[in-house]
């Protein structure tokens, strides 16, 4: 089974192997030693000189201790909300007592600096938003500035890059964020269960201040045991950790630039083929995102019957939509490993899915369309 | 590596290779069946009828989650503390908000019905206690008396099992806990990375008047999504799913009455062999555990070169001490796949590294103790 959701997604055989060495103990030099390349290799794909740190969690745990490491009960937190994760965002705030507004964002679309602005007052802790809109298949291409506006209102910005880090641009130092969150199993085609954060030396003076932190999540709790012992406060999920060692060597034998350049090529290659398919894709070509392809489904094809019979038929699993646009959508992951193969696999599927239901489209110019994007011959 | 560690622990090869098994979505057909198993399988271990999720987290985290959900700022906790597991239970408590009233136990000790009875009152919310100590080696012998303590004085017990359940007595419904935690990496034989919690009836209403729920760990939201679709909230660590799959499934192989049999029949032989080593146990006769095994090391030797000895020269890893007494106790695990050829092996590891040190002690009376313990030919 080809796996194109937006997370989880496919493994290469290497970081699924790795999960088969020996168990350890978590306060030994073997894990120390582990650990340290780890977090070596993840600043570089963080593109950062603060802390990172991974936490036995999923992305959604990732941001539950950011939130929770920077917000005290009555602080205020501007966030973007344009999707589903949007919402988790603002929600896990509020269930830390913090005063949240909102900046509504149309679904589909992301925040753009005049919304923000509106909303951004100089009492304002931290400003979080979804860099990659997972529900939506929408990117807030304005992040850069987007994090220089929070700068100048003195708020902290925290960025949910659960989807994106690792197949898309995101030097976290350089645009100013704060605290960044990515999951082990989208773009680092790594298994679930791990969560990344990184931390800037703004954002520690804040969690140093904050006297109520949670204790499974605290952080200064993981970097005391990180400078001292370069160990984790709790037990690690160790096979997790191999595999998510064994993905980050990935990245760095590819280079983080070329395998950006890999997911947005294979992205236009998407976004090519199923226009020329006829079907429309979700976000508007300003939004699109280069990891998540979110495509409406054609007016009397029922959406459900699409990804069975993708999935039953074609040996393709895609997402259906989340949220209000549940049944108006299909998402495909153009994450980690995604490559031509995938692309023409998953296109090959959705064409034919959709001419079983009786929607009529050339899938031959489809294949022609994403060929011609990802530089193969005309075919 | 013989990993001997009071968790992680050693793997069976089945439960390892239960990892490959293909990366799958979470909420698709495939996962959901493999959640009803796991759920099924993990309430005949817990012995209840009550609900019980697993939690993409270390069993720290499973504690979080239980305190988290179940204690309001300004509830009152009393928190029996005999050890660091005790600690930080009593510090989980303390970062929620609540007001911690410790029961102070000598380490090594448990908490007694007496002790107890004495500080608890009609006002306290919660009774929390770890059943077995992993920093000591002793369990709460009394823990269905103490249970029935709290009740009487309509307290909620919440009991710390991580390094216990799957390996000893521990009927959950039958004493009347309402919150039990534990761990994938010890008792379990599984990989660590997964907590699994029970919550009893009495604990959901409690759960459900709580307005500052955690959203990472919300309980009510992990039980909207098993009882509409049988999934988790959140992406769950797959392979862990899988691992742990294959774990209950062999635990139900072996039946949980001849597994606790096992356990206690290996920690009998531990404790015969090192008084006949010459070795003081720590903890006295009646609060040993039959899962954590900690020994006092001998006067004049190095409880840290001990270790490296018996790892580096015999292969058999065991833990050093922790908190307060880290330098006074090598700690064994006595878990999970636990046989007579683990014991066998650790305490010959054990007596040749103290003899390397210099240390005398007869390795063959040892083992003769041992060997009758585990009813094997004298030898």
């Amino acid at each position: 089974m080809l796996v194109m959701l937006p997370g989880p997604t496919n493994v290469p055989e290497r970081v699924v192997r790795a999960m088969l060495k020996p168990v350890m103990g978590h306060r030994g030099p073997e894990f120390r030693e582990l650990h340290e390349r780890i977090i070596e290799n993840a600043k570089y794909v963080f593109q950062t000189e603060g802390d990172v740190f991974v936490l036995t969690c999923s992305g959604t745990g990732g941001i539950s201790c950011a939130l929770e490491n920077l917000l005290k009960p009555g602080d205020k937190a501007v966030v973007a909300v344009s999707g589903v994760f949007g919402e988790r965002m603002a929600e896990t705030a509020r269930r830390r007592g913090a005063e949240v507004v909102e900046v509504p964002v149309e679904w589909g679309e992301a925040p753009t600096p005049d919304e923000v602005e509106e909303v951004l007052k100089d009492d304002v802790k931290a400003f979080c938003l979804v860099y990659n809109e997972t529900s939506t298949g929408a990117k807030a291409r304005d992040l850069k500035v987007l994090c220089e506006l929070a700068k100048d209102h003195g708020a902290l910005v925290v960025v949910d890059a659960v989807s994106i880090l690792g197949g898309d641009e995101l030097p976290v130092d350089e645009w100013g964020i704060d605290v960044c969150v990515t999951g082990s199993q989208k773009c680092l085609a790594c298994p679930p269960g791990l969560a990344l954060i990184s931390v800037s030396e703004d954002a520690w003076k804040t969690i140093e201040e904050n006297p109520s932190r949670p204790f499974y999540f605290d952080l200064i709790r993981a970097r005391e045991f990180w400078e001292e012992r370069h160990e984790t406060p709790f037990t690690p999920a160790i096979p997790l950790f191999y595999a998510l060692d064994e993905a980050l060597i990935m990245i760095r034998e590819e280079g983080l630039e070329a395998r950006i350049e890999r997911h947005a090529r294979c992205a236009r290659a998407f976004y090519s083929a199923v226009e020329a398919m006829g079907l429309e894709v979700f976000p508007r070509p300003e939004f699109r995102s280069n990891t998540v392809i979110a495509v409406k489904v054609p007016s009397g094809v029922d959406p459900r019957r699409l990804r069975e019979i993708m999935k039953e038929e074609y040996g393709v699993l895609v997402a259906g939509g989340m949220g209000k646009i549940r049944n108006l959508v299909i998402r495909i992951g153009c994450m980690g490993i995604i490559s031509a193969r995938e692309v023409i696999l998953t296109l090959t599927a959705l064409g034919n899915a959709l001419n079983n239901l009786g929607h009529e489209n050339d899938v031959g110019a489809a294949l022609r369309a994403a060929r011609r994007e990802l530089g193969l011959a005309r075919g």
